[in-house]
């Protein structure tokens, strides 16, 4: 299983870097400062993680303590500050990468809050919350409605993948490295299959609004 | 005291449903689709609970693994899409709702407070925190200024039934369960007076602003 | 050091009166109501200093707990309703004492983190978590993007002060009370200079933006 957790390392580095992407290019687009941008890039790479840690009472929150998540954050907001025309270019392959991490940090954010000892509810709604959290503080920080709770399969991949990790745990008929594999691959192909054929969850009232006006 | 806790118990339900209906409605409106109306809702039910108990040292907080309490937002959800004008019609009841999961969070939430053995000044803020934070969050997320913050007494309701627990509890004269019945009724009949005499708190620059422009 | 100490508290008091002052008068131009503008004068002293403690496991967070906290953010907001014209008329010393509030926030948050034994990397972020958190917050429930986001030397300045403090305590030459008042006087000192200055970091897009529209 030592594959395994290199494999973990990657798609750690390789989610936390496509989460500060995509939160830098907003910040970038929005026309914040240096600062900003740094600030948005970490806060999507991290802030989900340190909400699930404070949650479950591991202090500090690792994304405080860990010096390649913020390495990582700073490299993806250089890199997005001056070879804008290079990151807009890796569009494709940051789009993979942001559905790697967003699988990635639900299955490990179920599974980080299983072993502190906390049920399974509180399992399924951190796994969604490390996954989602640092995009939505991006959308608070940045004004406009955080983009996860308007379209796009995006949360809803994340709550699969959390609800594998705790079922499995609950039957244990399997390692639980194995349930992690298979919450990993149901959550990262429903994330691409509803990117590549747009998928929605219903929304209702906007449609009639659009009538009304 | 038994019959006290029961009725404890059906206000705490009947408060997050009240809750989780007006964050569902608001979500709903403002066309969000179906997981950000559950989110909303959610949120509205137990975020100021969740905040309250991250400031304690309640890990984890009780939002986060009390299933009714997920259940009581998603069945409140669940009717606001499926049920849409009978939410509408219940309008009436659902702010009776409010004001007593106003008065019952404000109420509970110093006690447990000071049950942690915390101060009188943290009881009154996480008081009111618990009673308004999940309704700010909603507002956060929505992407405008919480209504709390601009008019209504509601959050005054909240802090005065706070206020009264902490100075029962200072005063030690009344059994706590006694000290609770009248912050909750104090707090409910303000809530209910300002509903229905358009009690509004000052406010100040808004209408020079209106008389400027 | 006695007499340090003694200053500590006064600007600690100062920049918690002003940082209260700036948050007031924000809500107050926004059209708040009473409850509203000591909310926000609350929240933007106290705020960045729970978000800390929370991170850091200092339970519960001081600014919930310290009466003159509450008080010097309640004096700032009644001020703020009933003496506008005072208010307005000493913006400059504000700005000052908003400056050596900064400083300070960002050295006692980064000398906290520290001697509650967490890392150099948790006592930067943290010590400008401190110092620009609740000015953040308040941006947030004001629903407009953070302005430590998009221009001005404010939250670089917290970084220098924060990190002078952590190298200080690498390199253990100086006491720590010396480290902490060149921290100090740098943070401010760089503060004052890019306000007399204009200085900005660069940002991006909105140039272009310009241009484009």
């Amino acid at each position: 299983m030592d594959k395994l957790h290199t494999l973990y390392y990657f798609l750690d580095l390789a989610g936390t870097f496509a989460f500060a992407i995509s939160g830098a290019t907003a910040a970038k687009e929005r026309g914040l400062d240096i600062f900003g941008i740094c600030v948005i890039a970490y806060t999507v790479a991290c802030g989900g993680g340190i909400i699930r840690d404070l949650c479950i009472g591991a202090i500090p929150p690792a994304g405080l303590i860990t010096w390649y998540y913020l390495a990582t954050a700073l490299v993806a907001a250089g890199m997005t500050i001056g070879l804008y025309p290079v990151v807009q270019r890796i569009n494709r392959p940051v789009l993979l990468f942001d559905a790697a991490g967003l699988s990635l940090f639900a299955v490990t954010g179920a599974q980080k809050t299983l072993s502190y000892g906390h049920n399974g509810e509180a399992a399924v709604l951190l796994g969604i919350i490390t996954a989602v959290g640092g995009g939505v503080i991006r959308d608070i920080l940045l004004n406009r409605v955080p983009v996860i709770l308007e379209k796009e399969i995006y949360a809803s991949a994340a709550l699969l993948g959390a609800f594998i990790v705790v079922f499995g745990d609950y039957l244990k008929i399997l390692p639980s490295d194995w349930v992690a594999v298979i919450a990993l691959i149901v959550c990262f192909a429903l994330r691409m299959l509803s990117l590549r054929y747009h998928w929605n969850l219903p929304s209702f009232s906007k449609s009639k609004t659009d009538v009304d006006n």
